[in-house]
């Protein structure tokens, strides 16, 4: 019997119908779909944007994904989350695993299929590529993300603050994901460039709780969530 | 009678379905339908990503944006283009322009959406985000295009090699929009670092016609068409 395939489905980053037709026709197929558990007793944020979508004669598995920093820890939840899935696909059934915002982009989905590749090398793994948070960011403000010849930035965390000097230094455009735990610092370092007026948050994107900071002048400190984007025009672009 | 809304719908970077369940809703019901004239009796790409969608009732405009770098000739054609265009929206009738790619990523879109703003500062425009050609190239190579805390620099054309140089230096991903005219250049630098194994290209990401290359060692000229992505995994992430 062949094995059945896993998918890694982009759901996008919170407004049910930004998944694509093509993730939708293989959500609405799939007998079992899978998704990273939500804490706190929450619903997982991807498991909440394809609730429209699925029935209840599909099968929902909750894969623990916990959100720390060490390794091994990391490692024996995606071996057990890997364990989880196989068990479906070697017996020749699909699983959809749907993920926020792009599969590929610093997503969940990378580590699992990742492990099951390395624990079942025959194991057939298939993305569908979808709408990412700075794309969902850029349409809620109304602004273009990139034009022309600007060159963009992305860092998905900041560990080093000197590194976001340089990178102001150089690029037009630099995206901040995960902002929240340094959002005080770099405040400070926007307001000495000069560039509050042009750099802008959206917390939650297209999320029906989203809020939109458009200017973070008068903005030294805020409470932001954890899915809170940076969007900085670093260059003047009045026309372009 | 109020006035219509210009939508921005991305439509993906080739296969039709991945344009988003809300893109595809608003293509559907539009009246009309607006897209970047192909070029040499050609059809536009984002022409012929929507064709399956669309129906014969359904008006149909080709608005002219030249290949050229010349500003003023570039100007005036984005003030027919919005000229066209407003003609429908005060009138009440909403304007679907349908971009490949995601609409705010060097997209036409947001050269239209801006001087038609300048000339009706009244005029609506909305946005509806989708597939951008990094992430569809990632997914098409089954590869991450970025996880942990991976630095992520998008260069959207390549004016200076010693850019390039400098952000092999720093980024842990980087991604070469239309590589084609650069490349052989390019791909002396990425094997003077050792990276070519870590480089692939992406021609015509999720079309009929895609070709990928996986690996770039053996490869030192390629004739690549427009619309070719180079993603390089500058540090090593055999295990992430």
């Amino acid at each position: 019997m062949p094995i059945g395939t896993l998918y890694g489905i982009s759901v996008g980053t919170g407004d049910p119908e930004l998944i694509t037709v093509k993730g939708l026709k293989l959500l609405q197929t799939a007998k079992v779909i899978a998704f990273p558990a939500g804490i706190n007793g929450k619903l997982g944020i991807a498991q909440q944007i394809v609730a429209p979508w699925i029935s209840l004669h599909q099968h929902q598995i909750a894969l623990n994904f916990p959100y720390v920093q060490e390794r091994l820890v990391l490692e024996s939840a995606w071996q057990r989350a890997a364990a989880q899935v196989w068990q479906y696909l070697q017996q020749g059934t699909d699983v959809a695993f749907v993920c926020e915002g792009d599969v590929s982009f610093y997503s969940t989905f990378s580590y699992l299929a990742q492990t099951l590749q390395q624990i079942h090398p025959e194991s057939l793994v298939q993305s569908i590529p979808g709408v990412c948070s700075p794309m969902a960011a850029a349409s809620a403000l109304k602004l273009p993300l990139t034009v022309g010849a600007e060159k963009l930035v992305i860092l998905p965390a900041i560990y080093q603050l000197q590194e976001l000097e340089a990178v102001l230094d150089w690029a037009e455009v630099v995206v901040l994901m995960k902002v929240a735990s340094v959002y005080p610092q770099v405040w400070k370092i926007l307001e000495r460039r000069d560039l509050l007026e042009r750099s802008r948050i959206v917390e939650r994107a297209t999320q029906k709780a989203m809020v939109i900071y458009d200017n973070l002048r008068d903005r030294p400190s805020l409470q932001l969530p954890y899915f809170s984007i940076l969007i900085v025009q670093v260059k003047s672009r009045d026309n372009y």
